[in-house]
């Protein structure tokens, strides 16, 4: 992977009807000069891996970064988090709608989040691209200038990865993080905690909901901004002192009554969420335009990376988290105390998904 | 990730020419039952992820597995090894000429061959699959028994992953492992050393060869096998013993001649090769049905995952590793003391490539 690009593909005939597609980007002007190639095609692998790995200062963690067969990574507790997620064009973005910039900035994001959902701090992440011969090598750079930002962001650094021939775009991404002493996992709630939000939630819903209606992103640039590429509060969780009375926590991907089903499902009790809680404002004036349910796009709508936890109760939340409900006995997630009857969030293989 | 296949994607209009591909599969009889859903659709993301994860036992090094937003590995060195490598459907695979357990063995040990190559032990992996909705639930079965199969020969187990909706199918796979105190890296080879090999070379280009030619595979199994499933010497490198005389080490995925240039590069030395110690009787007769050059084979053909290292002279050679050129000054790798006038090797976004 360090060595970064290095497919161990043959080439085979096409035997089937997938063309390439042509990637065109949206967002800021191109910095590239009149020198540089167009095409990955034509400024080859190795160069492009090169490319995408010059200039750059690894974190701390990082003792050995891209040029060898493999990635040396520090684990200074002795055992480090793993998670990983793949994002495929037209399915988990469209160049229509996101920059380069955007893609790769969402493509940690959504990772650096399943770590710090742990309570643990990301260290580095590895990201393997796939893309078309004739993909722009402005489109690439813009990318990987996506990807180091929010690296930055959230604390680690891109440690190697791996580029390969494909007919569409394809990322895979896997974030690394160093344990805290006592891990966060779903499966820690009781009956009389309290269940709280940290972030924003239905925004990613309401952006996309603004962007397939054909509305003016510019009528609501936060909200859309916010689908583009979501910002977890990392902060938020990492800033926790070490003796917050945290139970259990997930971040937000799926939707909030979905990602609360995990944590009720693995704890094996009941959640009840208070819908008034759950209510904001800003999201009301895209709401109303398109007719949608505020509501839905608040319980339903994944994507934000917000953080739900819960807390044992009787002593205050930590800074940034707001209470939205309580863990009971039983199973479920209840709204007001009764069943939520819409589609509670995404299933990746559904006719709608 | 180990909650393994929570997409965070959201339905986005396709505004692209893919179709979703028909997947059909090859290889040994089906092991499906009437009930068994046939689609991946039918069954369902998360009944999918718990069908992939069930009945599964983690090494011992998975400290937590499938199920919460992240896994934790032990790194008991403090310090961790990582590469990663995605494959991509028709271009790294094709259906019709690999069963789904062999593509699930391939994509684990291209990956684990990798932190072997740097002397550490593969301790555990995480896969992402990007695959059609009508996906046959027979062909993940199968896939992620080949995956699991590899991933015990190599010595890690399969600690979480992601499961998405692609219109091809598309594998990541990162690879974890624990380094030894001196990581074997491309980087310290000397003037003198001895150039030598463990494992096969050719083969998979061979197998390749036979596969596109049409010919029968029955009439060169082994061959072809070879290409279907490479078989990286994991032992021969991980049993050396830690005084062995290794001064560098690479898989050779992309060709011997490229990845001895990467070594030759990142030593800041020359190779030479000796073409008569690597020749091999067992693909004579299928280089001379096709007519093909089997030194370039030897050469040039990738994707067999053997090792090639240096050594300093005037010490034996650990089991298994047989001479096959020589360390000099300079820089470049010759072949009988000539530049090599063919291609070295595989290059992503090339023409043929």
């Amino acid at each position: 992977m360090s060595r970064g690009g290095a497919s161990r593909a043959r080439p085979a005939a096409p035997v089937l009807s997938i063309r390439p597609t042509a990637v065109r980007l949206i967002g800021k002007e191109s910095v590239i000069t009149d020198s540089t190639p167009r095409t990955v095609r034509e400024l080859g692998e190795f160069a492009l891996i090169a490319r995408m790995n010059g200039g750059r200062s690894q974190s701390a963690g990082v003792l050995l970064g891209p040029g060898d067969d493999a990635a040396i990574v520090a684990a200074p507790a002795g055992r480090y988090m793993v998670s990983t997620d793949m994002l495929v064009q037209d399915r988990h973005f469209r160049l229509d709608w996101s920059s380069p910039e955007d893609i790769g900035r969402k493509a940690i994001a959504q990772n650096a989040a399943d770590v710090v959902a742990m309570g643990a701090a990301p260290s580095a992440f590895v990201v393997s691209l796939g893309c078309p011969a004739d993909t722009p090598v402005e489109f690439v750079d813009r990318f990987v200038e996506g990807l180091w930002r929010e690296a930055h962001r959230a604390g680690g650094s891109i440690a190697g990865g791996d580029v390969v021939r494909s007919p569409l775009l394809v990322i895979s991404v896997t974030a690394f993080g160093d344990p805290p002493d006592r891990p966060v996992l779903r499966s820690g709630a009781h009956p009389g905690d309290i269940v709280a939000v940290a972030g924003r939630l239905g925004w990613s819903a309401a952006g996309l909901a603004v962007l397939a209606a054909g509305i003016d992103p510019a009528k609501f640039p936060e909200i859309v901004a916010a689908h583009r590429v979501p910002q977890p509060p990392y902060g938020t969780v990492l800033g926790m002192p070490a003796d917050a009375p945290i139970t259990a926590m997930a971040d937000v991907s799926d939707g909030l009554l979905a990602d609360l089903g995990h944590i009720a499902e693995s704890s094996g009790i009941a959640i009840d969420v208070d819908s008034d809680a759950l209510t904001d404002p800003a999201l009301r004036p895209a709401a109303d335009l398109l007719g949608a349910d505020l509501t839905a796009w608040i319980l339903t709508g994944g994507e934000d990376h917000a953080f739900a936890a819960t807390f044992r109760a009787g002593q205050p939340l930590p800074a940034g988290w707001a209470p939205v409900g309580r863990v009971g006995t039983g199973s479920g997630v209840t709204v007001d105390g009764t069943p939520w009857t819409g589609p509670v969030g995404w299933e990746s293989f559904a006719e709608g998904g």
